[in-house]
């Protein structure tokens, strides 16, 4: 008799952006001619950078023709891939050898699967707002959710609590989705922290591409000690517009030992055990976004986004909201206006204006109250978000 | 204090493939300039098929332009893709609901992720010999291990034990290493087996393209009740070269269900979580291999690999060794002549005529004394490396 894994009944009913992704079909169906805009779902809308799209052409080449056909990747990362990621963090001055370099389909699978190293029933403890997934993949796990809310006192990027323990911890930074970004100092009362408890960190490092502010660092090694306690995970999805291509990179470094155990062991033997790599094509194009050129690509395309994210600040600014995020962030994360929760905010932001954002109490309770806005549609659609916006704030004030 | 996952230390040290290669490096080492024939992993050697790169070629282009670029993909499978393979399905009398097919980045990784479904401890029954990532996920997962070993007598392909209890169930058709196939008969008595003590099969079907003979069933549904209690795996890797493309599917069927949970709705809630699906360049590459015309280009390959089969089993049949598979299989499962085991005949092929095959015993312990060759290298090599065999196993007799 096959015995299921009951974790799973009890998740929330329902996934945040299912539930927006409801309203707003319903809104639709009452309101076929809305001119609805999209400031929801960090999703990005700017094509591939050039320099992809000419590697995954040439990539496609080599696999129609017998002598450059290529087969079975290895399973952990190809040899140009790992170089490509080293010689990216080499330029901020991280050192990191290939091997502690892994290939992944994006963040959202290693942030789940790298679970599977770790015994069951841990204590994770969740700084709040988070990105939902890392609750849900913990529960799935049956492991204890552990939450530490933060708020504006704390500028949304708290300071670790002595009192508390944890197995990991999840550290976004730029944070999804308060767009807060953790200073050197934070991160290394961090690190501090996860020493002496040796708990082991899982930096989600996703955003590092749109830190403008020099002193903030883009990688948790940049910290003294950081290779001993910590994973960093990261993407291209919004660093090359790879939402829809899905490819991301993880570095478990060869001094991260626990119970005697080297993590990067345990990792290699996970992957070498569950997957068979990433496709050529997709490594090939991930290796384009990190090169020199493709970087600037990158570079060109964020700096449309950002533009949008001044945009919203713009707006906000003008009718005294207060909000974080936005500079260092495409998350610009707003106090609802008129004492408003975040669902009220959400409904009538979206029945008044036709604009949809996301509920901040969807990412823990101590969001509640607060909206999170994304600068990722079209500079054209955001400057008018953003006159929208404007206008209901200051109805409510 | 994080804990680990100890149950990685109960791995058998090292992967059967790993070893293989370690010893093939020392004798390249010990002799560079040697002739070696690879008849051992079982990686493609031909190019994709045309409608593959054409439609790779069609979706980059999407992606480098703002109007037909994409983002985040539907998580289980984008509508095109569950198509495709809703109508490959339906070729055969299959029928399929969209939303019981799920896309993955190949068969291993969705044979390991499926046991995130499932409870911890559970008994895992393996067929063996059998593909050494089953016993791996199981035992990472803390999984007790039953094996149920064949053997020639009962042609590789054993009925179920009725004495035997066992939570899921492995079953490979064509097999992987032994290209034994499981009649519609055994299949049925597998499903009744299934049904009888609410187990799960895991039907493995990645060779599936290589059944020639008609009565053998491509699919577990092919088999009256097997939506009741089985989940299939397939992958492209083989049907249509994509070892170092990556994609395959996944089909968990709305009327599986066990202690009152839909195992379709916890494979989705999972996916949601920890994936965001697969690369659109990669499920237009996929949609393409399963066309009528793709299909077609794939078969083209598959006919040379076919002819490499009958090449080895000619040589054997020359020399009077037993083997089954080669068939319905791109792997021919040989005895090892004069009484070696699996890893002296290793040696002796590898050293005495530089063939590379893979020890049978590195399957499960009835596989000792066996020996795997696969039909992948070219028709020139593997003519080659024929010959030298026949002439191995003519000196052992």
């Amino acid at each position: 008799m096959a015995s299921m894994n009951h974790h799973y009944t009890e998740l929330q009913d329902s996934y945040l952006f299912r539930t927006i992704d409801q309203k707003v079909a319903e809104y639709k169906e009452a309101n076929p001619d809305a001119d609805l805009l999209k400031l929801g779902i960090g999703d990005v809308t700017l094509p591939l950078p050039a320099a992809c799209i000419e590697a995954m052409h040439a990539a496609v080449d080599e696999m129609a023709v017998k002598e450059t056909f290529h087969g079975y990747p290895a399973e952990v990362g190809a040899g140009f891939f790992r170089e490509a990621v080293q010689a990216y963090y080499a330029k901020r001055g991280v050192e990191l050898e290939p091997g502690e370099i892994f290939n992944s389909s994006g963040a959202k699978d290693d942030l789940g699967d790298i679970l599977d190293i770790f015994s069951r029933g841990m204590n994770a403890l969740v700084l709040e707002p988070a990105y939902p997934a890392y609750v849900d993949a913990n529960v799935i796990s049956g492991n204890n959710i552990v939450h530490l809310p933060s708020s504006a006192a704390d500028d949304f990027a708290p300071y670790p609590d002595a009192n508390v323990s944890a197995d990991i911890v999840y550290i976004c930074s730029p944070n999804n989705p308060t767009g807060a970004t953790y200073t050197r100092e934070k991160l290394e009362a961090w690190v501090a922290w996860a020493q002496e408890k040796q708990a082991v960190i899982i930096f989600d490092a996703a955003y590092e591409s749109f830190i403008q502010d020099e002193t903030i660092p883009h990688s948790i090694y940049e910290i003294e000690g950081a290779k001993e306690c910590a994973i960093e995970v990261c993407s291209l999805s919004k660093t090359a517009g790879f939402t829809g291509t899905r490819v991301g990179y993880t570095i478990v470094p060869m001094e991260l030992e626990r119970e005697g155990l080297s993590l990067n062991a345990l990792w290699v033997r996970n992957r070498t055990t569950k997957t068979n790599g990433i496709s050529y094509v997709l490594a090939r194009a991930a290796a384009a976004a990190l090169s020199p050129k493709g970087k600037a690509q990158c570079m060109e395309n964020i700096a449309v986004y950002k533009q949008n994210a001044q945009v919203l600040m713009d707006a906000l600014d003008s009718v005294g909201v207060w909000y974080s995020g936005g500079k260092n962030a495409p998350y610009v994360w707003m106090q609802c206006p008129g004492g408003l929760t975040s669902w009220e905010f959400f409904d009538k932001l979206l029945n008044e204006e036709q604009v949809i954002g996301t509920p901040g109490s969807g990412f823990g309770k101590c969001g509640e109250g607060y909206f999170r806005l994304t600068a990722f549609n079209t500079p054209e659609k955001t400057a008018e978000a953003a006159k929208r916006l404007a206008r209901v704030c200051a109805s409510l004030q």
